[in-house]
């Protein structure tokens, strides 16, 4: 693994991060019914953190393989709809509306995790834990659309 | 310059294009006071088009040279803070907030150029416009703070 990459890369990680601590969940959120396998609040800054950290180092560590260019190019696709996302959903509010970048988010993890395998199975590996993740963040938020209708299409309180 | 990763850098940057559509201007920014140079509201979406595509260009052709790595992880830190700022100022309405993802875009859309120049003179040069864009989007945004000191922290309006 290159140190320096993984630097860079944590930069961008930081860039969607930022997200979280500038559209926070609010009382509106908070008022909506949720699955019943909804994970606790807690659980969610713990899992991207650890996800950031994960998906900078495999980013870092497929960097030194050869023909890295496709993996590292979806990689930039999935940082700019993670960044997208959360300005979505608890920006606008718009929960039907984040189904869209939710949907480009776990396409393109889905695909860096694919293509970061064939270039080295531990760099692959660390993208597993995201696409598990991406994975049941859709499915909450589809949950959410489904739950709440008469809100998911935004609100302004 | 490889044509699929022109594509794939170029669904990239769609998600940083759909914040303009998701966080348009609104009465609130009309009525800011603008510096004197502010270009004409038509530029922006023009601007914008034509840097995505050129600098979509400038990471396809970048990844075709050997040790491109470190550019194109710059690349996914600059696409992250580009999706990141119009949130912040035109969802959020901060102003004075939206000047930290500018520094972290100016600062990764600069470097990104720096490296690409050392890799490919053609690499280097597509990228030459976004920094004077940046730099010019950055003044706009800093002298927007300063004409409007007294809404550069948040409206709600």
């Amino acid at each position: 693994m290159d140190y320096g990459l993984f630097f860079v890369y944590l930069i961008a990680c930081g860039a969607a991060a930022a997200t979280g601590a500038l559209f926070p969940t609010g009382a509106w959120y908070m008022a909506l019914k949720k699955p019943v396998w909804n994970p606790p609040n807690w659980v969610f800054p713990v899992a991207w953190m650890s996800l950031y950290l994960l998906m900078s180092a495999a980013a870092a560590r497929a960097a030194t393989f050869e023909g890295a260019s496709l993996g590292l190019a979806l990689w930039s696709v999935q940082i700019a709809f993670n960044t997208l996302w959360t300005p979505v959903f608890f920006g606008l509010k718009r929960m039907r509306a984040a189904l869209v970048p939710m949907a480009g988010l776990w396409l393109s993890v889905t695909a860096t995790c694919l293509v970061f395998f064939t270039l080295d199975f531990w760099a692959g590996l660390m993208f597993v834990p995201y696409v598990v993740w991406v994975t049941v963040a859709g499915a909450l938020n589809l949950a959410l659309v489904q739950l709440n209708p008469e809100v998911a299409g935004g609100q302004t309180a």
